[in-house]
């Protein structure tokens, strides 16, 4: 499993990933699960998978190659014209490569299937995020639905039902996810630390903040531990029930 | 989907269950999902389920039936000189059911499979609780697994795993439960209001409490609309994520 989530406010962009890969719970390891690519003063794109490894290994994979090779036919996401065309070409190499995956060659149980979270600005349109299906197909961020997540997300969720606000400020918003985060991993083996963090304001084209978040954090340790007494006390504000 | 959890606490016992039954998102209803049985003075059992509805309520009619068959070869749930019997008997019929389903008339792709929190006391023996797989076998309750829960347990378990402790009063058992089962209910349609409530005072051989919790119900509404507001402010007494 795994566990991402993107949320947009009304200042910009914040992501946050999981490292853990497994293949059953005897059998796992790290692995970096949120990707950039950017053109200074242009374009900021961040991408975070879930699912199979290798599928999402190669989503990355062709996005880099055609990145490289230019000339190509195929056009690449650095010379999109905007995040809708981002969205709408890794959306088609998503579909190819789980198509691929499951016609030709050995055939397996496991699905190839992955979903990937899509966010960043390109200049001239506004910052936007994408939640990417294995069909390829896709949908966008509104005011009802600001932030999504992917992977292991029922743990997660009532606290960013309950919390999240689009004016809030980016170190509120990265204290909520590190809750979010952290009511995952106490409940699930398969996501772990460390975490991957990146924060995008609005019309900079460039991370205000890109970080490897370790267990050993001391600010991840201090929200750990307090959220508990902080759970625990807010429980005791609330009205009795009477028997 | 459906959401059942079953405390054991020092004082004794507390269940709780939700009452929706859906098949798909475009047809559901009411059902109880709380069934008790007891002998005055002398036992008091209470069982949860979850999964197919068919399938739960041939397992409350067989346990119902084998009752009312007095002399029956097979001996009744009333007799059993132990919970743990009690719980090898609720075992046995569930798989009956679940192995009749599957391999009779007509065949479906829906799975005839349910799952069941099973808990009391007989006369003679300690309160304790068990769940109950489609298999027929069972754990029981231990000092590190206090509580059950099945049905959709992912949401609610995060407050649960943080505020349960076994030393905890009846009051605030029943605040704990209805938070989870508020934080579920808020983002899973298939689970639903009313609540059924039982209490279950350790070596009183009947309820303290047996009660339905409405939607409308006031305690549980300040509840629901107090623990957003104690929620966002113990997040706010968490220490500050500096950028």
């Amino acid at each position: 499993m795994t566990y991402c989530v993107g949320l947009r406010l009304d200042q910009g962009l914040v992501f946050m990933s999981d490292t853990r890969t497994n293949a059953g719970v005897d059998n796992f390891s790290k692995t970096r699960k949120m990707f950039t690519w950017s053109v200074p003063d242009e374009r900021h794109i961040t991408l975070m998978t879930a699912g199979n490894l290798a599928t999402t290994q190669s989503l990355v994979s062709l996005i880099d190659e055609r990145i490289k090779a230019v000339g190509d036919r195929d056009p690449s996401i650095l010379r999109a014209p905007s995040m809708f065309q981002v969205a709408r070409m890794v959306g088609a190499i998503l579909k190819e490569v789980i198509a691929g995956s499951s016609t030709t060659g050995q055939t397996s149980d496991a699905a190839f299937q992955a979903t990937v979270i899509l966010g960043g600005q390109i200049r001239g349109g506004k910052p936007t995020m994408f939640m990417i299906y294995p069909e390829g197909n896709f949908v966008e961020v509104t005011e009802e639905t600001p932030f999504f997540q992917i992977g292991e997300t029922k743990y997660g969720k009532p606290i960013l039902v309950r919390a999240y606000d689009a004016h809030m400020r980016f170190e509120d918003a990265v204290k909520l996810l590190l809750v979010s985060f952290d009511s995952t991993v106490r409940s699930n083996l398969s996501v772990g630390l460390p975490f991957d963090l990146l924060v995008y304001r609005n019309d900079s084209f460039q991370p205000l903040l890109e970080r490897r978040i370790e267990q050993s954090d001391a600010v991840y340790q201090s929200i750990s531990t307090g959220w508990g007494d902080a759970l625990r006390s807010a429980f005791e504000q609330l009205p009795t029930f009477d028997l």
